[in-house]
């Protein structure tokens, strides 16, 4: 199954999304694109397992995403 | 609902603009291209959620964003 | 043999998966596509030799990665 | 309006353009291409608020600039 | 000679491939493609003239590589 | 007046380039190519004001150029 | 004279390449595209004036030149 199809499956599903620098997202994913640039609803950023920030919605850019877990 | 089109509808709102080397702007967004480069208008610069600048106007350039939220 | 033909052989098969930043990954290739972006499934994130997390399925972005070994 | 519609406007005009690295440089827009890199004339190149150099023309690469601000 | 030229030639012969970050690998160079991605077998990890690792068949990604010595 | 049109217009003209890394550069613009990769002849390398190698031509690689002064 | 067309003159002569990461190598071009991906024949590889390391024959992945001088 293709990466961008994987991320299909997931819209409406609650994922982790993991960037450089040590960032972390967790929320549901909205949409993507070919970039994976990702929007999420629900969103928390997390840093070393603490919740730092609540934020309704983001557009995530793409090339900062290490992985994505659905 | 795919990212560019979360930034189209946040044309005329107040939206957050996290950067890579910790820097944020917040400001009302006025205009976007597909490299998600970015026009803000009355942009707050904020490190460490201090207000360090005010701006009436930035482009952004999209490679150096992390995130965009409405 | 073709990098992507070698990748494509390994579809079904436990592969590793050594990223920039001294992240490792062990799965099962579910998928990829030209970017080498990757689908694993029952992975294991690994550091130093020790399996930090498991995640049923991850989608690994390619511009991450030094390897894959089959 | 669109990132380069708003770099077009403000030709003529003076901009500030922070780089990555700490620089930045104020002066009058000459010219720009549509990867953002600009042709500035009467150029200030400045650290930490001091003027560090004075520069009759300039060619900025513009995968280095972070934002441009009219 | 141009460089893909001399990766063809260099199929079933042992190569040195250096990456960035103090990574070389030396193996038996089975395949490639135009963006310098490389299948290796019989691959070794050095580091410091050190053999740290023995992997059967890796896949390196091109835009890791400084260079590679046939 | 298009950054590429001002490089055109610099040509056999001396030219101060300014690199990623604290590397500079001066010398007879010879030639240049849509990606800002740069002929000088007679140039001289500089660091911190002072010059520390004499080269009779080189290739300047675009995309280590922060900015060019004609 | 475009950068191409230099590097094309100085087939099978001798020309020093400056790499990200203090890292040089002197020896004579056999070959490149327009990547500026390099074969280099009888190179050598230099830190700081000292020849550290000698290659009868190595291709360069043109993304990590600072430049060539021929």
């Amino acid at each position: 199954m293709k990466p961008l199809a994987v991320l299909n499956k997931a819209i409406n599903q609650q994922v982790i999304v993991e960037l450089k620098g040590k960032r972390g997202y967790r929320g549901i994913l909205d949409g993507y694109d070919p970039h994976m640039n990702l929007v999420l609803r629900n969103a928390e950023e997390i840093h070393d397992n603490d919740v730092r920030r609540k934020l309704d919605s983001i557009i995530v850019r793409g090339d900062n995403v290490i992985y994505i877990s659905p």
